[in-house]
C-alpha cells in the first residue's frame, strides 16, 4: 500500500510532468493511496464492512482528505472499482478466436483477487448495486462485446454450429465463470479454468479450428 | 412473524400429537420462531448484518433463548438454510422431461424471495462457506441430480445431441442461473425465466419433442 500524502502538498517522488493528466496533480498520491485502501477492503471483506475510517486509516490519510475527494462510500466505491480497471483498455480484450479468448478469460479468472472481487460485486448487488453497474461500465460490457465479436468469427468460420446465437452463447459464458467462481477454489490454475470454458463451448457445438 | 414462546412453556394453540415428531416438542414454536426470523434477516439484509439480538428481536424471544438451542450464529444460519428447504422431498424435483425440469425451476427462480436467498448464499462464500454448503446439501444437490437425470432422458429421447454431457450441461444451467439472478430483475415473470432456459438449451442442441 503506498502511502498517501494527508496534507495535499508535494511529495518527494514527484512524477515527471509529462507523465501528469491535468488538473490537481499534487493530490494523485493521496488519490491513489485511498483508491487502492477501498478496493483492498473491498476485496478482503465485502463493501458491507469497508467505512471511510478504515479506508483513511489505511491509506494513512484523514477522514477529512477521504471526504474531501469521495462524499460518499458509494462514490468512492464505485470510482474504486473503476480505477482497478484503469489500465485495460477496451480493445485490449479482442482476440481473433474463440481459443485466444478463451485464454485471455481463463487468465483473468485464475487470478485469485480477479475472482474475489468479481464475487465481492456480485455478492453486493442487493444492497450497493452501484458496484456492479461500475465493472459493467467500466470493464465487463467490454469483455462481453470481445467475447461476442469472437463467437462471431468462429460462427462464420465453421467453429460454432450456423444456428449459434453470440448474444447467447456470451451470456452463458458469463454464467459459466459465475458458476466457476462459486464451485472451484481460487487455486484453479489457467489451464484447467481454460478447459472449463471449453467444455461448456463443446456443448454449444464448438469445434477448434486447431489441432 | 410467528412470536416465539420465550420461557419454553405450551402455547395456547398446541399441534395435535400426531402432527409433532419426537422430542422437545414444547419448543417446537420458539425454534420456529427464531429460525424465520434468522432466515428472514439473512435474505433482506444478508449474513454479514445478521446478530443474535436481531433475531431474538424479531422473533420475540431473549437472546438466553436463542443461545441455549443454536451456539452459534454461523449454526443459526446453517439451520436457517436448511429449514427453508424443509418441505421440499429431493424426489419432488424430479421431471419426465426436460420441458417439466425447466418450468419447475423457472417457477422457483420466479419468486424474488428465492433469488433473493440463493443471491445472499453466494454473496456470502467467501466469508461464511457453510451457507452455500448447507444449501447444496439441504437442496442444491438433489436439485443438480434431478435436473442430470432430465437430461439423461432427454439424451436418450434424441432430444439432445448423442454428444451431449449432462454433467457439463447442468453445469451449465446453474451457471445460467447465477447469470439470470444478477442481470434481470427480481420481477421476471416463470414463462420469461422458462424461455431463458430454453434458449440456453437451444445452443447446446435441445430440440423439444412438444409441437
Amino acid at each position: 500500500m503506498k502511502p498517501g500524502n494527508d496534507n495535499g502538498g508535494h511529495t518527494a517522488d514527484t512524477p515527471t510532468p509529462s507523465a501528469r493528466p491535468p488538473g490537481r496533480p499534487r493530490s494523485r498520491e493521496a488519490d491513489e493511496a485511498i483508491l487502492a485502501a477501498a478496493l483492498d477492503l473491498l476485496i478482503e471483506r465485502g463493501a458491507g464492512w469497508v467505512s471511510i475510517e478504515q479506508v483513511a486509516r489505511r491509506a494513512g490519510v484523514t477522514r477529512a482528505t477521504v471526504y474531501r475527494r469521495f462524499p460518499t462510500l458509494t462514490d468512492l466505491l464505485v470510482r474504486a472499482v473503476e480505477w482497478e480497471y484503469r489500465d485495460v483498455e477496451p480493445g485490449s480484450l479482442d482476440r481473433p478466436d474463440i481459443d485466444g479468448m478463451i485464454t485471455e478469460w481463463a487468465g483473468h479468472l485464475s487470478r485469485p483477487r480477479a475472482r474475489r472481487l468479481i464475487r465481492r460485486l456480485h455478492g453486493t448487488v442487493d444492497d450497493l448495486p452501484e458496484l456492479l453497474r461500475a465493472y459493467e461500465d467500466a470493464h465487463g460490457s467490454h469483455r462481453g462485446r470481445a467475447v461476442r465479436a469472437a463467437l462471431e468469427r468462429a460462427r462464420a468460420a465453421g467453429q460454432l454450429p450456423p444456428g449459434s446465437d453470440p448474444e447467447i452463447l456470451q451470456q452463458m459464458l458469463s454464467g459459466a465463470a459465475l458458476q466457476h467462481l462459486a464451485a472451484h477454489p481460487d487455486t484453479t490454475g489457467a489451464e484447467e479454468v481454460k478447459a472449463y470454458f471449453v467444455a461448456v463451448l463443446r456443448q454449444a457445438g464448438y469445434r477448434s479450428g486447431r489441432p
